[in-house]
């Protein structure tokens, strides 16, 4: 099987996640599997819950990279692998895992994607949803405040504490590596419409041969 | 026939040109079709030659929008028209024209098309090359010293007077009405694949009905 590798990168707001989960319910369970950078956190075991809490999830180094790369070259390869399941409430790798199929269309979607040379050489297709700076902290603040719960406070500091300064440093240089740039994401009908004729014929082929 | 209107924008030097024309020689002439703002430039009869070479041909009023707008209805509705060819030596509009077929798939390129609303409506699909300015300026040095005979110094003039100041107030705000946005142009084989797609999955409906 010749698999796909779609990368889709943008910033914490940007809508990346939403237009990953949206061309995949155009899809069926043996025709496109998704990968999450986020499910990658890395492992660690050797710290305390409070000394997990103050590590920066901002910044490449949060990722266990080299595994989300081996995973990729087994999916290519043809064989399914074992996605981690990260536990956010405990900021560490769970013992559980999510079953991803080798198929012909792989989606990649993080917001560090594109920053890892390792990663960005195994992607066949380059998206970034760009979106603007202002419209990206509203949606943050909306998720993290009304439905994770956490104070208006708090996200602001983490915001210009690591995720603004992380985003400056790595995601928005990160941006000249795309293929093309889609302003918005989801919303972006005609945008969505051009990825999935991307997809169709790449599964045209595959039933081809 | 149920015609796609495909809009390519981007700056002076972007490589919007080359775009449209390397997707364009991908398929038959009963198929795709092109319309170039550039040709649409007005008539100016009732102007001197000498106060022809004074106007500011780099602002949206320098185009024949309406009549750019008339043809494009006159397509979509299945109709062959005749797009004017303007002579750049003389400064206005020649007497010759060229047949355009009211193919399945219609390609507009030019600088300023995602700044006219009348144009934009137009649209079924919007992309935007971008490419950086010193890039840009760099690609039109070479062309209009080495190609076009002009000296450095008109060049850089122009460039200063008119051509980055129109740039900025309207080409660079109009890169928002884009769809997508492909980072460099057709030196990007993986955006000219994916816009390919776009074309062919229109063809192959066409075809259907």
């Amino acid at each position: 099987m010749n698999t796909i590798l779609i990368g889709i990168a943008g910033g914490s707001g940007s809508g990346k996640t939403t237009l990953a989960d949206s061309l995949v319910s155009f899809f069926g369970e043996n025709e496109v599997s998704i990968l999450r950078h986020d499910c990658y956190y890395r492992r660690h075991d050797e710290l305390t819950y409070e000394e997990r809490t103050h590590l920066n999830y901002d910044h490449p180094d949060a990722f266990d990279t080299e595994l989300l790369c081996r995973h990729i070259k087994e999916l290519k390869a043809g064989r399914r692998i074992e996605m981690p399941v990260y536990d956010y409430t405990a900021h560490n790798r769970s013992d559980r895992t999510t079953v991803v199929l080798p198929n012909p269309v792989i989606i990649l979607e993080g917001i560090m994607i594109f920053v890892e040379p390792s990663l960005l050489e195994l992607m066949d297709f380059r998206i970034f949803v760009d979106t603007d700076a202002d419209e990206r902290i509203l949606r943050r603040i909306i998720r993290d405040v009304n439905e994770r719960g956490r104070s208006l406070e708090s996200v602001i500091r983490q915001y210009r504490q690591t995720v603004k300064p992380m985003h400056d440093q790595f995601v928005e240089p990160s941006k000249r590596k795309a293929d093309i740039i889609i302003p918005e994401g989801a919303k972006n009908d005609a945008a969505v419409q051009v990825i999935l004729e991307l997809i169709r014929s790449r599964l045209r082929k595959e039933t081809a041969t």
